[in-house]
């Protein structure tokens, strides 16, 4: 998992693109629809709550990793079971490229003194304190795609590796040479390393301060785990250090046997220089020590010291004086199989319209929260629906596909090579894709789960997550999928399938913890998740249930629940947003050239609203050309020349942006771009985006319009 | 028109991408559709000769250009008639880079001697010996999109203009400030002057040869024009002079006012030196005097003398001795306004599916054939259409669309523009787009009119242009749509909508005329149409009942008269000539990567018989989801990283291909590169085409799978 963005709250959290708001646990659409599509979605409501809730009383958790082949067939099994079971399940098969440390030959990170004597070795592993571990060895922390090398620098501190640290950095300093340590958090991983090289740097390393993760917490006895949910000291966060999604060697293309490979030397986005991660105690250790002038204030973190730029080195008072840190890593790329697992109940009214649920498999250590708790929920999810199915009670009107991705944390590839393989089939019939990878953080910060409460997920929802809707007033808010953190990448980004990404997180105004603290370390585990995360797997029930009622309301609906004037309401939010940042362009023209997006953006509010009143007036021969245009509405917003060097971003309203504002993601980043160089080019790109967005838009309201 | 390939027969030609075959005037496909569908048909049958036969008495011709704007008016009137109009009718604006010739200025080619005396002056306009003629001047002849400039150099032959006649050329001569002249034909129009100026090549004129469009002929008396359908010696054949299609400034964008236009400069595929057409009379002139040594026999035309490559320059027993050629092109660009006429009859079943049915509607100078002969059978078409609309006789079940292009001469512009528009829409909603520019093409050469014969189209079809199908034995031929010839290319190539482009032609064996002898000169005129293309105007008759037949049954059919097995045929055609010509790798494996494309290819034929099968017991509830699978299978054959440098190219079977056989273009043209460069990242490419292409072809068969 490489989220990016995590919206959260002591209710439901729901990550999509496309308000899905039908229903009890969303908005009462009122009267618009007429009285025979609100008879049937009553069946539904009746229909859910009943199958769901009477199976749900324990949630296995996968706690352990016992090997990817074994949980492929364990998943087989489930999938293919003659009683619980799905109409089919098969396995996918990929050669993809993978990187891995040196199982014999560990990483290291090492200060040397001028004589190479050693003066302080990085500890090499974490123990993972779970009472019930079947493989209690740890993977070795390591950057996966960092290359290997044997860098030895002075020692400077870099914040989070933004350029702008960067930037800074070397008007103090001489970079050249310098192995450069970075936290966590305000850049993407590779990014770190990206940015460092072009000014000489040579190694870097990554760490996660307990100012992120921990709220602060840092001792060893009873602040972290074992005694709290807070990342121990050894605790290292992995990762995969690359920028594009999905197998590297073969963009576009699924990684096949024979299937063309661009060449090694060819692949973009991954650190150019060795990159470790470590974990805070040993960046403690270093931090404290360095020379040279304070940073900044905000660069500080919570170590009781303060944190220096360094000198470049450590200061002349330290045992380290004159020391360099020197990095020893082994990483190697191979090119290894994996496999997504794929199940399918077959639609009874149009099988060729897919429902796609997933998440991914493979997790960094245990992965017992990321991603257990997401693939146990959805085990619970289609062995309920699968007794259903095969006990002839029910069959959903649209298909349900269900994939178990592979090699998600080496850049979503499963997911990828998947969409990459089916690209004309799922482009042309997907009406969704749901994924549930987290499926929960309640964490310790829960005050009732949801299980031993009456309040439903929807008021836990608009409690602690709610935003003012000019149409509706106070609703649950629904959070963006902008990046490409999950599995949904793929899907919305590549495909421009209108996806949702579930989970059920805690409250962000009581802890500032970036995801959650064991993420991506060894101590993700049963252990920590029973005892800390989710107690009684209450949580977990609650995402199946709801993660259920969506799946099984998007295949059965006669009418999609898609609400396309709560798209209409994020375009304008966007162009009021981009308005105020004054990236509506005066560009090449002095005239408002704004307003042709102003009349884009318009003309959508009109076909949505035309569609609206289309609806109260449906009648059963019109449903599948209306469900057709609710299913192919993402689809409209797909460019694939707007972002030419970004692989997999075609959709020009859910792109991630540098910006980082509410805005349409392509105009805003070659504004910023353009207003910082003043480059002639740079605005003509803007421009570019400009038209590119206005065509987008325009031609999403025509898809939304009636006939011609 | 930029017609490359046009196939021919003393029948109707169909040149299309997807076999529409079935009906009356195509084959009969038996038994495997069942009774009810049978029974639509039938009446489809009965509906159409009726319709149509009653109301062609006469084709009115459209003969003269009264200025674009006054046609559009035209045509507007025509489809807003109350009484025979259509449901509804507009016209779209884009302002498009367009290139004229200065009127006050024209362009001149001449032969100076050394002390700049004019020996010999090219005439600067044709007369066109046209008895009815509303505007008698004509437009001047010129390269569009070539440069303005005053080249003089010494004067060398370079046949048609291709990379291998300036090859050759150069290793007997020094073309550093010479001027060529070139044929039409073999190589495309702006490549004659983008191929000669790596040489050092200054100018570039380009004439017609008689050998090529005259059968020879050229004498001025009763050989050519008005005597016979032959050009005369003053004929001259203008142009666009481009490579790519669409409007240059605004690539992938519509043209509006306010889109992104990229920088001149950056327009690529236009000749980057001064470029102009002339007659073959100013041809011949200058041609018999070359000095040098005699060119091959293959460069040899129809004049009465040997062609030499020139000394470079004249012979110095000719009058022209040590003189050069120096051209003055006064040739400007300008964003001009250009309009599509459009019009659309409502569907009454399915009003979200469109049959587009369209022409251009600017010519060169008079263009009573190009494109007039295709207009009045669009009018005639929409007036008899309309009037059973208006009298509430008729509605198909599908929409119809009709579009009256703009400014296609200028290189596709007003459709291609559309395209990109409508571009979500027309992709998720296209059923088919028929073009029809040069309607009729039966000149001389005619031995009876459809009209006054009773053999059908079809059999005059089967009779002259036939092909031998494993599946149905002796057929009629249909070509390949593969190339940029007309409006279609952005519909298939772009947008991956089926198409076909319908005209009637004359036997090839008949004569060797490219196109037609008047095409794209001022003798293009109704005079010349009626007398020697089409007297009686019968033939325009019969390709409109065709183009008329060919729309009703798409719009009307229930299921859509589709052969996706046909598909199979070609797949598999294209699959053995790659065999053939061993363009199947054996790169960078020594195992045979065949494999996998022979096991897509076959995938795609078991798909298409399964879909087959399934149409023999099609229940009604399936239809829509059946007519979708066809409906979107060319779109699962376009990838837009196929070819990156090709703008508008992304159908990996119908690309235009440099290899020019029957294969698949885009792996034939990398193998083709790299079997002769022998680089290994030439081969590199041709393995990433095999990939993309198995992929598609997959992708495709997916398309025609049942359901997942």
């Amino acid at each position: 998992m490489l989220k990016k963005v995590l919206l959260g709250s002591l209710g439901a959290a729901l990550v999509l693109t496309a308000g899905i708001l039908l229903g009890h646990f969303g908005i009462q659409r009122g009267s618009t629809a007429p009285d025979w599509v609100m008879d049937h979605l009553s069946h539904d409501r009746s229909l859910v709550p009943m199958c769901l809730s009477r199976e749900l009383t324990k949630v296995p958790h996968m706690a352990t990793s016992p090997g990817d082949e074994q949980t492929v067939q364990y998943m087989l099994k489930r999938w293919q079971d003659p009683d619980t079971g799905l109409d089919q399940a098969w396995r996918e098969e990929y050669k993809v490229y993978l990187s891995f440390p040196d199982p014999n030959t560990p990483n290291k990170v090492t200060v040397v003194s001028p004589s190479d004597a050693v003066l302080y070795t990085a500890r090499e592993k974490e123990k993972a304190y779970s009472s019930d571990q079947e493989d209690p060895e740890v993977v070795q922390p390591y950057a996966a795609y960092a290359p290997a090398g044997h860098p030895k620098g002075r020692l400077v501190y870099a914040n989070q590796g933004k350029p702008s640290d960067y930037f800074l950095l070397n008007q103090t300093l001489n970079l050249t040479g310098t192995v450069a340590i970075t936290r966590y958090g305000g850049e993407g991983r590779a990014g770190k390393a990206i940015n460092a090289a072009p000014y000489g740097v040579i190694g870097v390393l990554v760490y996660t301060d307990p100012w992120d993760i921990n709220d602060g917490k840092m001792s060893d006895n009873n602040e972290t785990y074992p005694y709290s949910w807070y990342m121990p000291p050894s605790g290292v966060e992995r990762g995969s250090f690359n920028t594009h999604y999905g197998d590297m060697l073969t963009p576009y293309l699924a990684a096949k046997d024979d299937t063309y490979r661009i060449p090694e030397k060819n692949i973009t986005g991954i650190p150019p220089i060795p990159t470790q991660p470590i974990g805070f105690e040993d960046a403690y250790a270093l931090i404290c020590e360095l020379g040279g002038e304070p940073a900044p204030s905000e660069w500080q973190g919570a170590f009781n010291c303060t944190y220096n730029f360094g000198g470049p080195g450590f200061k002349p008072t330290s045992n380290f004086n004159n020391s360099d840190v020197k990095l020893d890593i082994y990483n190697r790329e191979e090119l290894k199989n994996s496999a997504n697992v794929m199940g399918v109940i077959r639609g009874s009214v149009e099988p060729d319209r897919y429902v796609i649920y997933g998440n991914h498999r493979d997790s960094w250590v245990h992965g017992a929260i990321d991603p257990s708790s997401g693939t146990s929920v959805m085990l619970e999810v289609t062995r309920v629906l699968g007794r259903m199915v095969k006990q002839g009670k029910w069959r959903p009107r649209r298909s349900i596909i269900f994939g178990s991705w592979g090699a998600e944390e080496f850049g979503l590839i499963g997911s990828t090579e998947y969409t990459e393989e089916y690209y004309s089939k799922l482009s042309e019939r997907s009406v969704a894709y749901i994924n549930v990878d987290i499926a929960c953080l309640i964490a310790f910060l829960q005050v009732k789960t949801p299980g031993s409460d009456s309040s439903s997920v929807y008021d836990n929802w608009i409690r602690y997550f709610n935003r003012t809707s000019p149409a509706y007033g106070v609703i649950p808010n629904v959070g963006f999928l902008t990046g490409a953190g999950s599995d949904y990448a793929a899907f919305i980004h590549f495909l421009g399938i209108t996806s949702m990404d579930i989970s059920y997180t805690y409250d962000r105004t009581k802890t500032r913890a970036r995801i959650y603290p064991a993420y991506h370390t060894a101590y993700d585990t049963f252990d920590y998740a029973s005892k800390f995360i989710d107690p009684g797997f209450t949580s977990h029930q609650t995402v199946a249930r709801t993660a259920g009622n969506v799946l099984m309301r998007l295949a059965d609906s006669l009418l999609l629940p898609f609400n396309c004037s709560d798209y209409a309401e994020t375009l304008e939010g966007y162009l009021s947003k981009a308005m105020e940042l004054n990236t509506v362009l005066e560009y090449p023209v002095p005239a408002p050239i704004s307003e042709p997006l102003q009349t884009a953006v318009r003309n959508f509010r009109s076909a949505a609203a035309r569609l609206d009143h289309a609806l109260s007036i449906l009648r059963p021969l019109k449903v599948r050309r209306i469900n057709d245009q609710l299913m192919l509405l993402d689809r409209a917003f797909l460019d694939p020349v707007a972002f030419p060097d970004r692989y997999g971003y075609r959709h020009v309203i859910w792109a991630s942006s540098k910006a980082g504002q509410a805005t349409f993601p392509g105009l805003a980043d070659a504004y910023t771009r353009a207003a910082s160089t003043g480059l002639d080019n740079d605005w003509k790109e803007a421009h570019r985006q400009l038209s590119i967005l206005i065509q987008a838009i325009q031609g999403a309201a025509h898809t939304l319009g009636d006939t011609i």
